[in-house]
């Protein structure tokens, strides 16, 4: 009865997770926006920042990932792949957020030293929507930190049972 | 005499993790460079950038951090606490190389839809030492994901022996 809880525990988390990421893709991959400076028109888009690109990218496919493993029975030898695979999208999802958000407050803030100026006045909605990706992302990290010991518990009940 | 040879490569790893983090940090945290662009002279140091003073003082904690934990005996109860404190480590590792990683392309190719020019024509030998510091800090992202596993191997077999 314990292990059916810790079971249910464990892919209730993976759909929070899985909710999560694919909330942060949609977001970002969809943030775009226009402005004028001046004489000059442009258009911001994730798409033009690499780190955002590679934010959507693995969100997209931790997603995938996250829903394919919702199957796996939880009498699984795959278990310790599985183990393996979580601590790596752990460490994905840290490097995206942490990459993407390094970028942001670049946007927001500028540097003054760089000569870089900040976007945000020019493209408040872009910052907003890009605020919230973030905001999703780094639950989805948070999130796939308890999946990750959650499944590490997994396989060692297994390895202890066997 | 299995369980030694494990424990002397787990030192090694460790000592080689210590060398790249102290290397990350010392080599930013020393990066420094004046240039004059036109009639503008400025001076660019690692300390104006968030994402790079986040990256030494993570090398910076995690090199005591790794010091420290050459002194745990290999037959400990805290096998446990370590390996949760490698994985925190290699994700505080995972996300300040990622977020420095984030803005050196910034630095290196620019932006050219937020207008941020790319600044490593002006100050060469600042991006060169980053460059480095970059490397070093890959390396020890990558050798610390190898200390976990060792310590997570070191944790089972506790595990099984008592």
């Amino acid at each position: 009865m314990e292990d059916f809880h810790k079971r249910i525990a464990g892919l209730v988390l993976r759909v929070l997770a899985l909710a999560a990421t694919l909330t942060a893709a949609i977001i970002m991959g969809t943030s775009k926006e226009s402005a004028n400076f001046y004489a000059l028109s442009f258009e911001v888009n994730y798409n033009d920042t690499p780190a955002f690109k590679y934010f959507v990218i693995v969100n997209a496919v931790v997603s995938v990932y996250s829903f394919l493993a919702l199957f796996v029975p939880s009498k699984s030898s795959f278990w310790r792949l599985i183990v393996a695979l979580d601590l790596l999208v752990t460490l994905m999802l840290t490097s995206c957020i942490s990459a993407a958000l390094a970028i942001a407050q670049v946007g927001k803030n500028g540097n003054s030293i760089t000569r870089w100026l900040p976007i945000c006045n020019q493209v408040p909605d872009y910052c907003d929507r890009v605020t919230i990706a973030l905001a999703a992302g780094f639950a989805a990290a948070i999130l796939y930190l308890m999946v990750l010991a959650a499944s590490a518990h997994a396989a060692l009940d297994e390895d202890d049972c066997c």
